[in-house]
């Protein structure tokens, strides 16, 4: 193989971090692709760590040893985070999207690549550690923002049905009370998606009175599963008390006034407080 | 702004391209980012789009002009796209994948981050020209592989629902004839979600007969929207006619053997033909 240059090293090394968020690389094997000798990717790789670092675009973690290496996590800081749900705050006030019924319309933002991906890269941030093994959530609107932050953490993602579908062999199913809507519906899950034992994070688009998210929890321990987090892009301020008590929200909208078309919704607490 | 060394900026040029495919920048821009002159600006894309074509990770094309600047477009090579679905089709043989009446398990493999971006990366670079407005799908499993597609073509994702839901506004139903279920189905998308005379990319997991797609199709006319394209993992090659003529699928199904424990399955012919 060709000697690459330099320029081309680190430009590739890039890619490779970024493309693979959270993938361990050996020095053998990233001098393999590069082509060069261990030695040589260390110096690249401080300089790709010290840039990454620097423009605050996450950290590379490096493992000494023998089968030494590193890992880049793609890891906001706090006041990225704040920057974040400000800006995405802003955007979830714009008059247009008042529904009736106190609910407003935010599907196109969520849909919109670039918001997907820092949503998700916010939520893998906030949930780096412990490391979950899988990404769950539950159809619909929730499945972009789970993938996304699936990506950032690189863990499958896990989606959850509304009925059981025949094309995916044995499956667990539960009912559950939908807070919003009264009405008690279903939830399932093939048994082969989740392994017992396995850590989860679960994450939705937005949360109630809490009680699909109550559903995805009774769900897991019907999978024996460990449940490390729950994080939602959008709660209501009202009702306080919901069914599911620990969870990350990222904004909080405390109402709609269809009347004077105006949107209340701020910033969630940990995400907004100086440290 | 401090002046960054050319690693710095090589580093973060060749993130912020990644971080934002087919998103044009001005030299401007980047200049500003950078904080450097437009003229050393030019210098380091020249070495970032040679790295980049070089590495076989897409094109940097280049609109000169005062307003002129730069465009990421993260296309696969045919050989790229062959070795991928070869790949694919290794993995979707495995046995244990085998479910009852003839279907595939493909979910876990096609939620793995990893390879939902690479089949997102696959259909963008096959469908980049003429490019869409909105990258549609119809929920469930298509939903990651359609955001991905999307997040390459930096276009904005839209979801079509099996139900009318109330939280999102006037919207627009049609019934089906589902050929696998034999069933009269509903899908419905906000009227909101489409201007009149949109381009739309229609991507899903999976065709039998076509029933789904063609409700896409019959959706998408009355949203007045042209549709450019229709890009499927993974068809069956029977029925042999479907209802959608026009269609690239990634992958045929010719058959399962639950018996023998066989799955045939083969790249298609677009991609497998030798140029």
């Amino acid at each position: 193989m060709e000697r690459m240059r330099r320029s081309d090293r680190l430009v590739q090394l890039s890619h490779l971090l970024l493309e693979h968020p959270a993938t361990p690389f050996t020095l053998g094997q990233l001098g393999k692709v590069l082509g060069v000798a261990k030695s040589t990717i260390s110096e690249d790789l401080d300089l790709v760590g010290e840039s990454l670092a620097g423009l605050g675009l996450g950290r590379l973690e490096s493992h000494p040893g023998a089968a030494g290496g590193v890992v880049f996590r793609p890891i906001k800081t706090k006041a990225q985070m704040q920057a974040f749900a400000t800006n995405l705050c802003a955007r979830l006030r714009e008059p247009h999207r008042i529904l009736t019924g106190g609910f407003i319309y935010m599907t196109d933002l969520i849909f919109t690549p670039e918001w997907t991906a820092e949503i998700g890269r916010t939520f893998a941030s906030r949930f780096a550690q412990p490391a979950p093994d899988y990404v769950i959530t539950v159809e619909t609107k929730g499945i972009p923002l789970a993938l996304m932050t699936a990506r950032y953490l690189n863990r499958p993602l896990v989606v959850i049905r509304r009925d059981a579908r025949v094309t995916e062999g044995p499956s667990v199913g539960i009912n559950f009370l939908s807070g919003s809507t009264g009405r008690i519906q279903t939830m399932s899950l093939p048994r082969r998606a989740v392994p017992p034992g396995a850590k989860v994070l679960l994450i939705d688009d937005f949360m109630k009175a809490g009680g699909t998210a109550r559903g995805m929890m009774d769900l897991m321990s019907e999978f024996e599963a460990r449940v490390l987090g729950l994080g939602v892009l959008v709660e209501t301020a009202e009702p306080a008390r919901k069914l599911v008590r620990d969870r990350v929200a990222l904004a909080v909208l405390d109402g709609v006034d269809e009347k004077a078309r105006r949107v209340s919704i701020r910033p969630a607490e940990w995400v907004s407080a100086v440290e």
